[in-house]
């Protein structure tokens, strides 16, 4: 199966590559729906022109949306058209939400309106391994290249973008923000809309590409790379056509705009539900170990690991040594939190001896551990004690992130007040500190997972940088620092 | 330092070890505290005598309890003496609070008293590095040498045994069950024993051991090799006095007590927190990883890692194969799920074409995948389909274990009546299936942390097995495996 890569040429750094007509379908003025009913009725499997219909309603896009169903006057409160051709304006923005069997001939009315963009919903192509399935694949991708059709798809959630309001992904968060999710599941991209809010993330783009017949990674990773919306770039990748391309493309752009890569199905099982999943190839773990170890692109094997990278990304200024000094947590806490920052990569070096000595001059230390792991839980009694103990720890030399470790019963211990009190202390030590070093908090949730999330949300509020648990915070920590250590060695235009 | 191990001789497994000594000091009948002050006042870091009496007082120990303060009368409504020795009958067990300093003089006193097991809750001895704390070591040992002290300790929290009401730990569950904890830290003895309670693991005892100064972790597994209230034991250790006999002891209990092992301290940052934290030279990576591949004991690295492993062998028949089937989660779910099994080491085999066909069968299925992991959440619209495609896929003769995994918004997703039935046939699978292979849930938490906890709370109160997200599942399900492959290949009875 070739490839219709629609911007595939070579071009220079220097100039803009942007498919202007890319351009118009993640800002379109008119979005066409292909296969909406007129009532919702009991919804079927899989998702449903309505859904989209509604969910483009519920986020108030201010476009003109055409739904389109031959048989109907109105749907929903707007006008339906019997086809894309019949729509009296240009559509920037096709979704087809007909079954498989039926997309061929609506992808051709399609290039008969001039509609290039089109998303295909349906799964039920190349997949399924069936003859019928493969069949589909041929015609549609036949259609696609005669027409030049940039088709998103099959069998996914096609383009999520809050700035236009094109948000068809459900409830999410309209406010737009610098990061990019390109994404061969569908599932993962609303789950990282989802959850994305709460971790500080906001989307420019969120692309859903399924089975990538015609529109593939490479090709909106060519888009992004000029895209002034865009400044970090995360994807959920099963396979992909042009590994050269993506390695090239990934290797120019990783130093400017941090790549957050989770490739799926590198075990033999998840390639063989990747293969039912996106019909994808998954392919060989060593040659995706080199593409990591080439591009510097960071390596992640999940959502939440996505998310806890992108917000130290967003957040902290760039360090590289990796080194934290750990603060809190109790005698075996401080043993399993040095064993954890080391197995994920981190440092965590001896504090000097002036370091220590200054400590203990600033509090009572009673039974406290001042080494690193820090066992001082005494410190987050007092906020000015916490303030000094702070810049303390920050001006040692060998410290590049303080790491607090803190239980999720914090919060509520010693009243409101005084946990507000400690939270301003930390807000203002990020703030003001001369050193520049940030303190993060990772919430121990002890059993107690509302708790933690509670605690968590309410230091996110406050400004702090906060992870579910320690091993969490490690991992991010870990692979923040790898990539800035990459870039600071290979130079910010790569190698 | 020579180590007063008080039952090193070697016996045939037929003989009873356990230390008689030691039995009367889990059951006692007369404790007594030693550094208990009149009032609570503002309490000072650590652990005091204050709170070891009011929540002996509050878990309503049956026994006597004997304050020791010589300058009081009464203490918290019990007479206080001045001495151990003052106290008009044998004291089976005696909790020292007293700081380190003063410790050598109240273990003269124990032991002039007849009372052998003392538990010294101080910090300050050896593991400060510092010369005092090492001649406090040597006065300590010489003292419990010359007079057959089983002291416990420093630097720990001591014993908690819920059969016998001796719960100094702060408030926590008091059935008393079939999981023992060694653990060298004192914190990590607290969160198991309040953690525990939800995955369903109550204790036969826990031990705080500390420093091991005098007691060590061997010297307790010698008392619960023949422990009739010990069915499982988990172990958090730093250092171990006596390598030999650990292997040994733990090869020979293993197969039919499995023991459950968390090495704290094998990255060099971890055994400097571990040296600061007990004194411990908490050794060699690679003699510990031969350690567990000698043993077969179960390694884990966290007390969630414990508790999981530990509630998956108390609910699951033995089954070491290894292969799961994997239930739910979507397209890109499927793929992540495959991906951390096969990391975690389970095998998810493709089921047979029988099994596929039975399930197209029962159920209408559109767009779903019925390789494994199946993506099919369809049945989990039906409480009968969902029994019928249980037993269907449990007839497979390629799965041992059925792994669900759902999210945690599935909970509300279709009501309570609809829960409780979809529940109810899970519930009834287990029970009743011929197949007697177990059908477990991970709940996926998708960023709502208080939701994917009430709903495996919900899961675990109906009686199921149920784990906080996939990944914890497959590692505790592989783990589990393991260890039952480890004792199908050697024999019940070791090597």
């Amino acid at each position: 199966m070739a490839s219709p890569t629609l911007s595939n040429t070579v071009r220079t750094n220097s100039e803009r590559r942007q498919d202007p007509g890319l351009d118009r379908a993640f800002h379109p003025k008119a979005i066409a729906i292909v296969g909406v009913k007129t009532s919702e009725g009991k919804s079927p499997p899989g998702y449903t022109g309505q859904m989209f219909l509604r969910y483009l309603q519920e986020a108030k896009f201010e476009g003109r949306i055409y739904p389109i169903n031959p048989k109907a006057d109105t749907i929903g409160g707007l006008k339906a058209y019997p086809t894309v051709s019949a729509v009296p304006e240009h559509v920037d923005y096709v979704i087809v939400t007909v079954p498989a069997a039926v997309v061929p001939q609506v992808l051709e009315d399609c290039a008969a309106a001039g509609a290039l963009d089109v998303h295909v919903c349906a799964a039920g192509f190349g997949e399924t391994g069936e003859e019928e399935g493969k069949r589909l694949d041929e015609v549609v991708e036949g259609i696609a290249q005669r027409h030049g059709l940039r088709m998103v798809g099959p069998n996914c959630l096609g383009y999520h973008v809050p700035a236009s309001r094109l948000m068809v992904y459900g409830p999410t968060d309209p406010t737009p923000g610098p990061v990019a999710f390109l994404s061969q599941s569908g599932g993962h991209g609303q789950m990282y809309a989802r959850q994305g809010t709460a971790q500080g993330i906001s989307f420019s783009k969120i692309i859903s590409y399924g089975n990538a017949l015609v529109m593939d990674s490479t090709d909106y990773l060519d888009y992004l790379a000029d895209d002034p919306e865009t400044d970090i770039i995360c994807m959920y990748i099963e396979d992909v056509r042009d590994g050269s391309k993506l390695r090239r493309l990934v290797t120019e752009l990783n130093p400017r705009k941090p790549i957050v890569i989770w490739k799926g199905g590198l075990t033999p099982w998840g390639a063989r539900a990747a293969a039912t999943h996106t019909g994808s190839m998954a392919g060989d773990k060593q040659i995706w170990d080199a593409f990591f170890e080439q591009t510097g692109a960071i390596r992640v094997e999940s959502i939440d690991e996505m998310g806890d990278v992108t917000m130290t990304l967003l957040q902290l200024k760039p360090s590289w040594e990796g080194r934290v000094a750990v603060w809190g947590g109790g005698g075996g806490n401080t043993v399993a939190a040095a064993d954890v920052c080391a197995r994920e990569g981190l440092k965590v070096p001896a504090l000097t001896d002036a370091t220590t000595s200054r400590l203990m001059e600033s509090m009572t230390l009673v039974n406290q551990i001042l080494i690193n792991p820090l066992d001082a839980g005494s410190v987050f009694r007092d906020p000015v004690v916490l303030r000094q103990a702070l810049e303390t720890v920050a001006a040692d030399p060998n410290v590049d992130i303080i790491l607090l470790h803190l239980a999720a019963g914090f919060r509520t211990w010693f009243g409101a007040e005084h946990l507000a009190s400690i939270t301003k202390s930390l807000v203002d030590f990020n703030r003001e500190s001369p050193s520049g070093k940030p303190a993060v908090m990772a919430v121990r949730d002890e059993g107690k997972l509302a708790d933690a999330e509670e605690f968590v949300s309410y230091l996110r509020k406050a400004g702090m940088t906060a992870y579910f648990s320690l091993p969490r915070a490690a991992r991010a920590l870990s692979k923040f620092s790898a990539y800035h250590r990459f870039r600071q060695e290979r130079g910010p235009a790569g190698r």
